[in-house]
């Protein structure tokens, strides 16, 4: 069995994978399918490296089944297919004691901190563990922690069915929103600027236009009728983005912002006070957020096969992230481990 | 009987009230007291000029007695004391059928958009009047909108009992969210730079620092046992302010941005995702927020003695907008416009 070790300098060596044998508390994986994430490719490009101990194995978003479990470990054997949250928290922090443990302040993202799913096997901690139903199927399951982004970001929106979402950004994680939102009632608009992913998401049955092609504001002031829209996701990270979010609500509508801005962006706070907005940031995902996701996932409700555009084996990651660094044609990318 | 017409250029006359008759609807106002209110100074200097009609007259917060009653106007009669919430919506924009009326897409304010109560007789809309108890003075009536706007702010912010509130800016608002936020039984700290201000605040039994003197999100975490602060109110308008805001709360904090930004400030959005942070804007005020002002004034917990610095007549409104652009030694200015 292999793993992708990554050395640094854009760089992945493919070599032997170094089980670890799971002890008090911990599960071991056979890891079937990893998905690549923006984050990843920004840890290839160099970023959050006082944070990596090189050789790195990356890789959050995966499916597997469990392979060995270490001592304590209660409601889990060998063979059970699952999916990992990949969040490990402190436990006694102030967020931690507020139940906010998934934006603990000391918290350890597997994949970034700890070694991740990029190796033939994984091991966990037990607590991260979400059950796969047999109905779904492991590259579809590799897709359940970006689909509980999204099911976090839509939740703290509050978006109700019949309201109206615009969306800024369509790569996958603002797809998933509005496939989510979508799926929770709410009509959706989807700004996006990359032909590839304009045509795909019309494909996948989301109303979408460029924003360099129409007045974006405009388009959504007159589908509501002159009043803005009930809920906004910035996605983009772009100030482009931040300026544009804050044009499209109604009074006391309110604005999620998911993205990673690398500097703070300008920001109509007059507007803010004028309409009497909201805005709440949105991070990974609480343990309902995956449960949400794999029922959503099982149910077969969305297009996740029109999503997955490429699946490569372990040894051409690096082809991957190459895709990626493009941008253009491709939307989200899996590696089978075990190939 | 007097009224002070500003004619632009930073000048008023003083001169003989012209009084309206009442219609349908309407009521006139033998106004008492008038304070100066920020938004005031900004007319003075030239701001919002394309909202006025020269000669305009001002001023939004006040007490005084009904005169005379129009046709259709029921509940009131001569010599009620009266406070008016200064606030005209349309009742058919998307806003106004959200019941969000008092941030009306057309909202004319009176005082602005509408001849103010500087001036002996007064005519205003019925649907304006919140009736004031025997036991509370003119003087300290004419603090109602005031307060009024600060239990708005403090009520969106959701600040229960018990909760740290963190105010950035000591003028009349941030002193009142204070007082506001304490009434409600939060701990508060207030961040203020200029010494008049920091000692009055003091004086009024608020805990008042100069983020000048220490660092005011070390102090806020120390006080908060490294958690942050449930609730931050942004009354400062700066960039200062806008990169204070989002370094103060815990985890799912609440901001509550209340200043007005003559340009967009930067913000850290990463702080908003990182924490998953909430913003609200908050605007004036609704019926339910001057009936709690109207209690509170009446209760006679606030120091609102305290908080009025100098009385002056009609004629000498001029100096009073000096005072207030001097800023350092004064804190509620009112006027007397019988007088």
């Amino acid at each position: 069995m292999q793993a992708a070790f990554f050395a640094g300098n854009q760089k992945f060596d493919t070599g032997p994978c170094v089980p670890v044998t799971p002890v008090g508390g911990q599960v071991q994986i056979r890891v079937a399918y990893c998905g690549l994430c923006g984050t990843d490719l920004h840890l290839f490009h160099g970023a959050m490296a006082h944070r990596l101990t090189l050789p790195h194995v990356m890789g959050h978003e995966m499916s597997g089944a469990i392979e060995a479990a270490g001592t304590g470990v209660h409601g889990w054997k060998p063979g059970d297919r699952v999916t990992v949250r990949p969040l490990d928290p402190c436990g006694s922090c102030p967020a931690c004691r507020m139940e906010h443990s998934h934006i603990c302040h000391n918290l350890k993202f597997i994949g970034i901190d700890r070694p991740g799913a990029l190796q033939g096997l994984w091991t966990v901690p037990a607590h991260t563990l979400h059950r796969l139903p047999d109905s779904l199927g492991m590259r579809e399951a590799a897709m359940v922690e970006p689909i509980a982004v999204a099911c976090h970001d839509v939740r703290l929106s509050e978006a109700a069915a019949g309201e109206f979402a615009a969306v800024i950004g369509g790569g996958p994680i603002g797809i998933l929103i509005a496939l989510v939102a979508q799926a929770r009632g709410a009509r959706v608009l989807l700004a996006e600027v990359n032909e590839f992913r304009v045509k795909l998401a019309r494909d996948l049955g989301i109303d979408t236009v460029s924003p360099r092609e129409v007045d974006f504001p405009a388009l959504v002031n007159e589908r509501t009728g002159g009043a803005g829209a009930d809920v906004v996701f910035e996605v983009s990270g772009s100030q482009a983005g931040a300026e544009m979010m804050t044009k499209l609500p109604r009074t006391r509508g309110r604005i999620v912002v998911v993205a990673i801005y690398g500097e703070a962006p300008k920001v109509d706070l007059f507007r803010f006070f004028w309409r009497e907005l909201k805005l709440a940031g949105a991070r990974v995902y609480e343990p309902i957020d995956f449960e949400h996701a794999i029922e959503l996932a099982a149910a077969g409700t969305l297009p996740l096969d029109r999503l997955i555009t490429n699946v490569l084996p372990l040894n051409r990651l690096e082809e991957g992230m190459r895709q990626m660094e493009r941008g253009g044609d491709c939307m989200k990318i899996l590696v089978n481990v075990q190939e």
